[in-house]
């Protein structure tokens, strides 16, 4: 493994070991004695000896090569030091000290210099301004907080070193272990991408977690989120969401945040599951870690009261799981079980009156029905078992079943037995049944993850060449908003058009319609008038005959609405019947080509419903793409209304995913409208612009 | 107050006291006996004495009259013993039992004797099936349960008697505590609306919580809580939300269930908070508890780590909240205390090296702020001061003002000094940012239920009896789906309509045409058809000459889709244009007439952008109903297209509001589509049912 010593070394050196107890370079030396036990070697040219260690003035003065370094010096140091390091031999450093790219330009000088050093040498540094690196199975705390983490098969990683000892404090209350435990800091060398990839390889980090201010290199981590979401699931909160949020991150770590909608967008493709909050991050962490995906989102409810069931069956539909229908023959079983008073359809209510026994008995039932795809095993407190029965009933349960078992048994907390009960069981437990039906959900996320199709995007077959020279012409040509001169490039993609000619008077535009022989639609051409329409500057269903008289009226028009306003001409293109519907493409700083798709027309504009996804898309995403929006149902057809043509749909996003892909200097294009219909799809406009 | 003695008697009769430890009557007496200082009557005819109380055969025997009767025994022998109270001179009862309706038809036979035994004698009873009754202020615990609650100023109910047992005990642990603590039971007599309205008049419960599975009256629990939510919030967590959870409710206590979209839209019109699930109940209860509403929805956020000031930047949006901007003079203050790597805008990130004391004085600066409405205070466990510190310069602060303060000092749970701080202060704390920001989000949105508009519904003068002539022809002529019979009722109620006659044949429909003198729109009349577009039953913007043509080819047209339809004519109406908005009304057995507003067009039945009110609506809440779908941009008028006349359709949803008020008998109706323009509106088309 690439890092293989800096999670397991057998020797460490702290770098700026500190003589004065509460300094950073003395906590990381007093943190690593206390927990590690390979060799340690404190660095401090002012020091002899520090916790009864042998001081060395520098690294390059330690008689052996050593695994790690620890880094605690001024930041104006660190240069020198990490040259030192490598000079001997050392290739994994942890930087603690801060000083860099978070106070300004000076700093982020400094974090060139360092990177510099790193990349010519081969260095994997953490940091710098990090608050280090634990990793439990090597008993190894390198870090200056207060606490070290307890073991277990969860890799957290934090772009925030305060969220980091908030975490500990809390896990370690709560009994959440973590196998590696990482302090991110400003990220100059190693990143999310090179910890996601470490620790898909390493067996005992089962689950990624991770909270995230920014991702540089967007492209790339989907590239590899998308490889590691088939065995190993990665949860992320990303902060900096809102616009408001994005701004505070931009001051604190000096993180350009992407938009959010492209987060959102390489998430959901590269199946990384994006937790809202805090909570939700580790509940779901917690549910991965030791359960495995159901089969089906059906899930079988058991309880002792029906109020809470209720509350639980309520929560199944927001969270996309739903309640299972028991099979004939688990009815039958449960009968020997049931009081007259209970339920008799999921959820199961026992009832108050049912005993340890009767719950063990329902809980089989309910895991042996093959419509079950997992169990909420709930109850209220009652005075006819204790938990630490009940708990022991559900732990046996986990044993025979791989189905996922999550509690809520609610009250205050668990009696220790019973805490332990379910951990031993990996079985999490909530008091409110919405957020053990919430992580239940996460599961069920991962299942999809896991199954879903990673077939790569078609590559068409089409004119590049010709393409390429027609894009270096309108590159040359300086026009800022390309317009009706782009259609003919869609077509070397092989996406169908309209053709439109430019009229520059009545009689011109006549002869067109008359050539198209049907009926028409005018448009003026004028790059400085963006809403056409409100300005006047379109007439729909022109009969050829028309269009002399039409586009008179039009100039007429226009000379009072936009009269300051340059006009080429007015262009005429066959009318086309169908649904409008719009792909766009916009290059974000992080992820590169955006692709949207939406239904077109003032609806869109207003009601927002629009899909997004990062390019290259497949052929499954771009279904996704049009298949995710609400008004799909409009071009499926309804009402006995003749659909669209999807697979047209999906063809054209795939084809403009292409475009982008080739063409990375095209910084913002929409296809709008594009006029859908059962016969297929085909562009009426096109506007696009060039990336500064 | 009504009922006095049952929150606070000065003596209670177990009536049903049983000899045997772990019976309901025993453990009710226990109860009783380890927290209540009054004089306990044990009735039990087959003992002598119980613990230590001489029992009575009877209430009849006790030799005074007795507050508060508890009742624990078999629901065959409740109505007698009822009516032994009521003789006795008791009026508060707490019916225990259980068998009745949620045991079936028998039960519910009993529990109707019960009701008729109530009501006759001016009774008041909690249950049956209830677990009982707390009142901390009056030391009661008249329950089964295992605890008593702690004392505090939250009033709580909940329909389901396991779900009360559970919320004590951890209430128990968190410390949360209430005033009044009670299981509804079946709700055979007192209801949450009497609850409500007890709660309201009593000054020690500052705020109401509900756990609810069902309401029956709904009109008269809008018109309660809408009194009662100017003074008392009221949070509600309803379940049976989903059809599958409304099923399982109906199970349950036999409760019908109202559909969903009626309690969303009671719950908003009366001012209840609605909880999404347990955890939030509680959380808003907490804060509602202890602290005022702000002025605005600006918040201030201080932190000393960058990171959790992102996330809860992040989580203000989503409730509705915004980031303050503070003020120069503040930011002027702030400088004093900011380090260089401090953030100089809101959030404020202090960053770690911030103490106590820097903290202190920018938390001040910040109150002092009158840009800042309330703050989030937060913080990332720090070396450099302790959270027992922290917390009371938080206390210190909220003693200082009015403005909320929510605490997010993130770790394992605080100090026991810690926690008392806040908890004295009234200052929740929370892990998750989001968690602390969404508690905030409740004091706000109270504080919008608060200052919102309570003015009635206006009352139009209309044709009163005309209509209910017609009304009453129309109910007579037994037609199942009225249509255009039933336009001039609207006319009547003073809803504009665009009058439409039908045509029997072509020279009946040209004359009609060439009457209106203008483009018209042609629609088979045909109760048969009911999606009539589809069947080629429409057709728009006919020139009268084309009329008798149209009228021919759309009868041949319909002889090949809908040969079996019975076709009374062609309907002959003006085409006016503009935009398509749709106004329903469907009786809700629960709430009575629902409201609803929306686009019309394909796109209203596949987005579903519609909303609801109970009827009647005031002139506020028909123009909250209005601007409150997605769509209203479009009607406001979008990218300088003229908007349409939003006064028009605001009168309109009133108007239908007093026309469903006057005429129960109706059970749906739908005036769809209305052609609103920045002339008005006019109703296009109408269709309406009678209820069964």
């Amino acid at each position: 493994m690439r890092f293989r010593s800096l999670f397991n070394p057998t020797s460490v050196a702290v770098i700026g070991a500190s003589r004065n107890k509460g300094e950073v370079g003395r906590e990381v030396l007093t943190n690593l004695i206390d927990s590690f036990d390979g060799e340690i070697f404190p660095v401090n040219p002012k020091a002899d000896q520090l916790e009864g260690l042998k001081c060395y003035d520098s690294i390059t003065q330690v008689p052996k090569r050593v695994d790690l370094a620890v880094i605690s010096v001024p930041s104006t140091i660190v240069p020198k030091v990490l040259t030192e390091c490598s000079d001997s031999g050392t290739k994994d450093v942890i930087v603690l000290s801060g000083g860099f790219k978070e106070v300004g330009e000076e700093g982020a000088k400094l974090e060139e210099q360092l990177k510099t050093i790193a990349r010519n040498n081969g260095l994997n540094v953490i940091g710098p301004n990090s608050m280090g690196v634990i990793s439990t199975s090597s008993d190894l705390n390198a870090t200056f907080a207060q606490e070290m983490a307890l073991p277990g098969n969860i890799s957290f990683m934090s772009q925030s070193g305060a969220f980091c000892t908030a975490v500990l404090d809390w896990a370690n209350e709560v009994g959440m272990g973590f196998n590696h435990f990482v302090s991110l800091g400003n990220k100059a060398v190693l990143d999310e991408i090179d910890l996601i990839e470490e620790w898909d390889r390493d067996k005992k980090s089962e689950v990624i977690l991770a909270y995230l201010e920014g991702i540089q290199n967007g492209t790339k981590f989907i590239e590899t989120a998308s490889e590691v979401t088939k065995n190993t699931p990665i949860v992320i909160v990303k902060a900096g969401k809102t616009e408001a949020g994005a701004s505070a991150a931009a001051s604190h770590t000096g993180t350009l945040t992407g938009s959010d909608v492209a987060y959102d967008a390489a998430f959901k493709q590269s199946g990384v599951i994006r937790a809202g909050n805090v909570e939700e991050m580790f509940d779901f962490g917690s549910i991965l870690a030791h359960q495995k995906p159901p089969k089906s989102r059906k899930v079988g409810i058991l309880t002792n009261a029906g109020g809470p069931g209720v509350m639980a069956t309520d929560a199944l539909e927001g969270y996309g799981l739903e309640l299972a229908e028991l099979q004939r023959s688990t009815l039958d079983n449960l009968e020997g079980v049931l009081s007259s008073l209970a339920s008799r359809k999921n959820p199961i209510d026992l009832t108050g009156k049912a005993n340890e026994e009767d719950y063990r008995e329902a809980l089989n039932y309910m895991i042996e029905d093959e419509n079950v795809g997992s169990v909420l095993a709930m109850s209220a407190p009652a005075a006819i078992f204790s938990y630490p029965e009940l708990t022991e009933i559900i732990a046996e349960a986990r044993k025979k079943t791989d189905k996922p078992i999550v509690g809520a048994l609610m009250g205050g907390q668990l009696e220790p037995e019973a805490q332990n009960n379910l951990k031993e069981a990996g079985v999490p437990n909530y008091f409110d049944p919405a957020r053990a039906v919430r992580a239940l959900s996460a599961l069920v996320e991962y299942g999809d993850i896991q199954r879903r199709d990673r077939s790569s995007s078609n590559h068409f077959t089409i004119k590049k060449e010709e393409a390429d020279q027609k894009m270096e012409r309108l590159r040359e040509s300086e026009i800022e908003v390309i317009g009706l001169e782009g259609m003919e490039v869609l077509e070397d993609y092989g996406i169908p058009t309209i053709p439109a000619e430019i009229a520059k008077t009545p009689e011109e535009a006549a002869d067109l319609a008359e050539d198209i022989g049907s009926l028409v639609v005018l448009k003026v051409d004028s790059s400085q008038i963006v809403h056409k329409s409100d300005a006047g500057g379109v007439k729909v269903g022109v009969e050829p005959a028309d269009v002399a008289w039409e586009y008179q009226s039009m100039m007429e028009t226009l000379e009072q609405t936009r009269p300051e306003a340059k006009i080429n001409g007015i262009r005429v293109q066959e009318m086309v019947k169908g649904e409008e519907v719009i792909v766009g493409l916009k290059r974000d700083p992080q992820f590169g080509p955006l692709i949207m798709f939406g239904l077109g027309g003032i609806y869109v504009e207003v009601l927002k419903d629009v899909s997004f996804r990062v390019a290259p898309v497949s052929r499954k995403q771009a279904r996704e793409m049009v298949e995710s929006i609400d008004g799909y149902p409009i071009l499926k057809g309804v009402r006995g209304k003749e659909g669209v043509d999807i697979d047209s749909l999906v063809d054209i996003v795939q084809r403009v995913s292409q475009f982008a892909a080739d063409h990375p200097e095209i910084g913002e294009l929409d296809l709008n409208p594009i006029m859908a219909s059962s016969e297929g799809a085909r562009v009426a406009d096109v506007r696009f612009r060039f990336a500064e």
